[in-house]
């Protein structure tokens, strides 16, 4: 049986390899987990994958099957493959906990370790983490606009594999979603799952009034009839009308009872079945929508005045079709040299690529009186921020823009905690329920220009002055290297 | 343990316990699967995920877990978890195989079984086609533009999920591909595994040559130096002439040998380099190149002279950036009433979304004497072609655009093989080397036309007489729901 720790680009074994016969390996580092651009044009990211992140680093360990894989592509030694058999992880790791919303340049996560445990985890680490925080900020976007009506993720057929249907399925509930379709995501995260029919439910009777029948006969208490497979209006909606009306009549109307519409224009469609609804007196009656549904579809839509409180969204949001990747990187950033901690940063020609050097961490800065967030401060590890006193704010990109946040206005938390230390877990997981209120609340501290879909604020993201210094004086001596 | 049973939309399995209820599940049907659109605005699709969907089908079933799950959702009732116990596919999928190019509208695979089967592979299963199917187009639209270059898959890292960066290495392979970093999916599908060095190797040595060394000292025979840590022309290329030297004098310089670029102007770098390697008496050194490669900007880094002969592609193939998802659908296309096999269709106000009624394969017919491709024909199963008469192509979207074709010239290929009969497979699988070989063939078949990545020539795709008849008849007898 082959496991995870092959899930990872070739070139992190070789370099292990190579460290190990360099006599390199176990020099301990530091790498930072960072991104420069803020997915789908927006002004954020949810953090999500950590949990997973966390089984994955906890169980990695090379199999017998794995080593004689290795073995047979002809790179690798019997002596390292032998030394690769007792590899686990023994380092620290450092995170924003899930539901964390976060900002470009800012540490998301920091991992302290032998040099050749960071290369191991690294590819799989950051797909993780790439993969799951992209679908959790998409599912928001969804969330932000789609105001308190009910959200349910409907992708899995168009997922890029089954982890993308799993995994994506989870994220988008730590996006704000109420529920999916996929019942393995329902199984193995305790998520609601959702669903009622298709067309060939429909298309299974003689008509759709039959269809419809059977269907409140079988699930009276789950009663979402499918409107659309003739004509929505002409014939979709009296049908659900007249079982509707059998059922009242019966005493068996649950409390939620509707229709869901698959093609067509939502907007007037939603309208009109309203109204006809409204009229047939079951002004209550669920309007759910689906068919390539995205937060911009249904900001329009909403926009029109259309009358849906339920909202299924697939493809869009599963594949984050406008932007289907976060460019999440992993970069050394330190490292022990004869015991003696030697920041490090990767040159670019491109200034804005440059990274952050040192063992860092980020403070958030809260209005005390609104709660909502005012900035966030890259800091090294250990410095602090006295709440009583005056706090200047001023970015190296702009320092003309400087404010000052007066002394007892704000608090300040740190946001990277301890996940694990010496190779331990040391943090309590949070269950699903919790990390998406934590999610909520995390959305709640920012003021709603973040989180305009298009062109919004940006937040300020800063260097402490300490980091500033260093980041020159490391920038300076790399720059030897080219001359 | 959770099986991929429950890796299905909640309403298959909703639908399929009020069918069992209704005494309506056990109905023998057809489904076919097709897509409307090529992706990337493309010419064609590369088909791809067959042997994954067979060891799909091949293994369902429901475990202990699986139906304790289903239990516990409160939708299901003990007499229907009994009998998804022994449930098992018992029908018949025909298939086209991978590798096989693909159009839109015809049938790519036809599941004839028990409805409450069909519903039940229906998610799963289109979620593998839509998928690998859209990662091996995409990785033959790279192929398409690099020649006989060496095409390496890197996109582990931005991949969403496990079986996305697995998965989506298998397919890669199948659209041309030569090798992946991913080890595992190396590991699993016995696929070249690629890879040399990252940035953090050389931040791991006092200096690039020292790094470039210590490798080439560790890997003599897998000698790619990654050359723009610091200043690619300034010294990473002098840097690596250094070792190319020292290992020509040694004797020890292997056949192939060269350099990576990963960031800067790779048209401008590459040829620079060349002519620094070739000055230095190594023109044959190889020069591959990364950073966010697909399709168009390797066809305009060769249009601009570029001197790169190996190209690893990452994020915009693994996700395939442009265009992420396939929008295969999975339609009832008949069913038995009574014994009777009743074509159905699914009627839209969109008429290009009316699917085409029956049990039907695809007939393909290729020039004699070139071998070219000249057009595919969607037949019922049975109809056959006499390829000594003149056959008349007349497509019903433009009946005015007729031609016929010799009799004599041509030859007819059934498209759709069998892979299960009554549950059982039937179906040679072929190994990956054999599907790239007949990939490779299949591809060579189209006209440069049909290639090319933008407004491509469209290939004819017609109904034949019979299945246009019936077409009509059924959609008449359909729209009588309408009145």
């Amino acid at each position: 049986m082959y496991t995870k720790a092959l899930l990872t680009d070739l070139y992190q074994l070789t370099m292990m390899q190579g460290l190990f016969f360099e006599g390199k390996h176990e020099q301990q580092c530091v790498f930072d987990r960072y991104y420069r651009t803020n997915p789908f044009q927006g002004g954020y990211t949810v953090v999500a994958g950590l949990e997973h992140l966390i089984d994955y680093v906890h169980n990695i360990h090379f199999s017998e099957d794995d080593l004689a894989y290795l073995k047979s592509t002809g790179f690798f030694q019997d002596e390292f493959l032998e030394y690769l058999k007792d590899l686990r992880f023994t380092g620290d790791i450092y995170a924003m906990p899930e539901g964390t919303v976060a900002f470009p340049q800012e540490v998301l996560l920091r991992v302290q370790t032998k040099k050749d445990e960071a290369l191991l985890l690294e590819t799989c680490m950051s797909m993780i983490m790439n993969h799951e925080s992209l679908i959790a900020t998409k599912a928001r976007r969804v969330r932000t606009v789609a105001g308190k009506d009910n959200l349910m993720e409907f992708g899995l057929r168009r997922a890029q594999g089954k982890s993308a249907g799993v995994y994506g399925a989870r994220s988008a509930m730590i996006g704000g979603f109420n529920g999916t379709s996929n019942v393995l995501a329902g199984a193995k995260f305790g998520m609601p799952v959702l669903g009622t029919m298709a067309h060939s439910w429909i298309m299974s009777f003689s008509s759709e009034l039959e269809a419809f029948r059977a269907y409140a006969r079988q699930y009276p208490n789950n009663l979402i009839l499918l409107a659309d497979t003739y004509n929505t209006l002409k014939q979709g909606v009296p049908d659900a009308i007249t079982i509707f009306k059998e059922m009242k009549a019966a005493g068996t109307l649950p409390k939620a009872y509707g229709i869901r519409l698959d093609s067509g224009d939502l907007a007037y469609l939603s309208k009109e079945a309203h109204k006809m609804f409204a009229e047939a007196g079951f002004p209550d009656a669920i309007i759910a929508a689906s068919n390539d549904l995205d937060e911009n579809l249904i900001s329009e839509l909403k926009a029109q005045g259309c009358v849906i409180n339920s909202w299924g969204v697939g493809t869009n949001l599963i594949t984050a079709k406008d932007s289907p990747s976060l460019g999440g990187v992993f970069k050394l950033v330190g490292q022990y040299d004869d015991g003696k901690f030697v920041p490090k940063i990767k040159m670019s020609d491109n200034v804005e690529k440059i990274s952050n050097p040192g063992l860092k961490n980020v403070l958030r800065i809260y209005d005390k009186e609104t709660g909502k967030m005012k900035a966030d401060i890259i800091i090294l590890e250990g410095e602090s921020i006295d709440e009583s006193k005056d706090l200047l704010l001023q970015s190296d990109k702009a320092p003309w823009r400087s404010r000052t946040i007066p002394g007892g206005t704000y608090r300040v938390q740190k946001m990277l905690i301890p996940i694990f230390q010496k190779g331990e877990l040391v943090y309590q997981k949070p269950d699903l329920k919790e990390i998406m209120a934590y999610a909520d609340q995390q959305i709640q501290t920012l003021w709603p220009e973040y989180l305009r879909l298009v062109n919004p604020e940006e937040m300020w993201v800063q260097r402490s002055t300490k980091l500033s210094a260093l980041r020159d004086k490391v920038l300076k001596e790399e720059s030897a290297h080219f001359f």
